[in-house]
């Protein structure tokens, strides 16, 4: 059995709770939270749950990051250095070859597993765009997302002093083009024209059409399904006019939640060093004996 | 650059020759051939052809098979022990855990390394099944083919005593169920119903729905272009219906030949042994510099 620790028990934290208990080859170390107690969250009755890594009895092989993607370099390295392999789903697309840098270092030095981006977008659209791109070496793909709720970018908002809650949907124009729409409740003694601006020059927000409405009800709007559609026309060799593709309508946090509890299991297979899912074998993420799996999938 | 040989000059054959063409880190170290010559393939001007492996005059580092699945075990081993890397795209399925046993042996003992069944299904499409099996764990995949020529079927048929050409279309209806519609010219003194029997049960045939149907000219009817349809409807942790889907429209024998070309990159970075796509990471089969493939993809 794997032991997991979950770091973060927010909306991800909780979905990876589920995925950890459906999954036969884990099992939960604790839950390392500023916030969860096993009163409001009636499921984690028999689970420690505690403030830091330290504090854990059971001494777990992996962290399973749910925090925002702004914590996760340093907390990371921290689990890193602390002797455990960590996954996460950090998010911030721009910052992941630097971040992957600076904990492949890290993992090295601790002879540890770090796999990084681990969730849907950076994470298994990651390895269809490898896979179509392979397919056929030249032509563009285009990854067309929502519409639906980001939690990521959602999350980048309410961390915005003045904003009580936040909803960002993200909107496809196609091409690889979205909007986001950006729904705000805020504290009492804010300026709502100065958080709007502050959202649309973050770095989550400065590339798109960004809109920003105040509402009353943020949680009133809220629905987690979400989706994409990745498009690729292409040349394999000579060979024009090849098309591909992929398409999703899911539960945004349970398929995050559940590509990062595949992710620590193939961080339990890999050399020391840190991974984005593109340099890992897919069969190392899945549960089975391996030849019934090649069977069964190849 | 990598020097490939290609083994087999067919409709395989032909297209790994323009993938390898336009990939900028292969050179050709020449064509092993019964039946290719400069004369009749002008393309192949100024590449060695020869009958046997021992005669090309460049030492290939990997042998690209492109002969028929059947002849794939036989071939491969023998590669592996002359000290070539091989690739391949064997098509036969329920044979495929097996072959791959028999070949990472040999791999093994060389110190080389064998890359089995990378086409498109399996292939790409076995790397698909993995990603949304690993993305919903619970749920069932239905991988619907065609319309389209499927060459593994139509070779098998033309390989049978009396047909002197053949085509096999695959017919999707639906839930992985589909019909095979196939389409023989006969020599002269061949009973067609005794063909036709011989065909439906052929390892090949023997689980579909088949209709042999008999013609004056095939060459008429064919046409590469093919396609797959694949669906899952699954569970990811506790999460129902979450929904992936994966289409692609191509040139079949173009497609074969450039996942071929870029297994064959990736048979360069692996450890001695024999390994099915799901086996390998997809950035080993990219050409290009890893960070940078890392800041475009992940």
């Amino acid at each position: 059995m794997i032991k997991a620790a979950i770091a973060g028990y927010g909306n991800i934290g909780k979905y990876v709770f589920e995925a950890l208990i459906c999954a036969k080859d884990f099992e939960i170390a604790g839950v390392i939270s500023e916030h969860a107690d096993s009163k409001n969250n009636a499921e984690l009755a028999g689970i420690q749950i505690v403030k830091k890594l330290s504090g854990l009895k059971i001494k777990p092989d992996v962290a399973i990051l749910c925090r925002p993607s702004r914590d996760i370099p340093e907390i990371a390295e921290e689990c890193l250095k602390s002797g455990l392999n960590t996954v996460d789903s950090f998010d911030i697309h721009q910052n992941i070859a630097a971040v992957r840098e600076k904990l492949d270092k890290a993992a090295k030095e601790s002879g540890k597993v770090s796999i990084l981006s681990a969730g849907w977008d950076p994470g298994s659209d990651s390895v269809v765009r490898a896979l179509i791109e392979i397919a056929a070496p030249k032509g563009i793909t285009y990854t067309n997302f929502g519409p639906g709720m980001s939690m990521g970018h959602s999350a980048a908002v309410k961390a915005i002093k003045g904003v009580k809650n936040s909803l960002s949907m993200t909107i496809p124009s196609g091409a690889s083009v979205h909007r986001r729409m950006v729904y705000i409740e805020i504290e009492d003694g804010y300026n709502f024209d100065e958080i709007a601006k502050k959202i649309k020059s973050d770095e989550y927000f400065v590339h798109d059409e960004t809109h920003v409405i105040k509402v009353d009800d943020v949680d009133a709007l809220k629905d987690t399904g979400h989706g994409v559609h990745m498009v690729r026309k292409g040349v394999s060799g000579k060979t024009h006019n090849q098309i591909f593709e992929f398409k999703m309508k899911i539960n945004n946090p349970a398929l995050t939640a559940q590509i990062l509890v595949a992710a620590a299991r193939a961080s339990m297979k890999q050399q020391p060093g840190c991974y984005t899912m593109i340099e890992i074998p897919m069969i190392d993420m899945l549960y089975g004996d391996k030849e019934e799996l090649i069977r069964k999938l190849v």
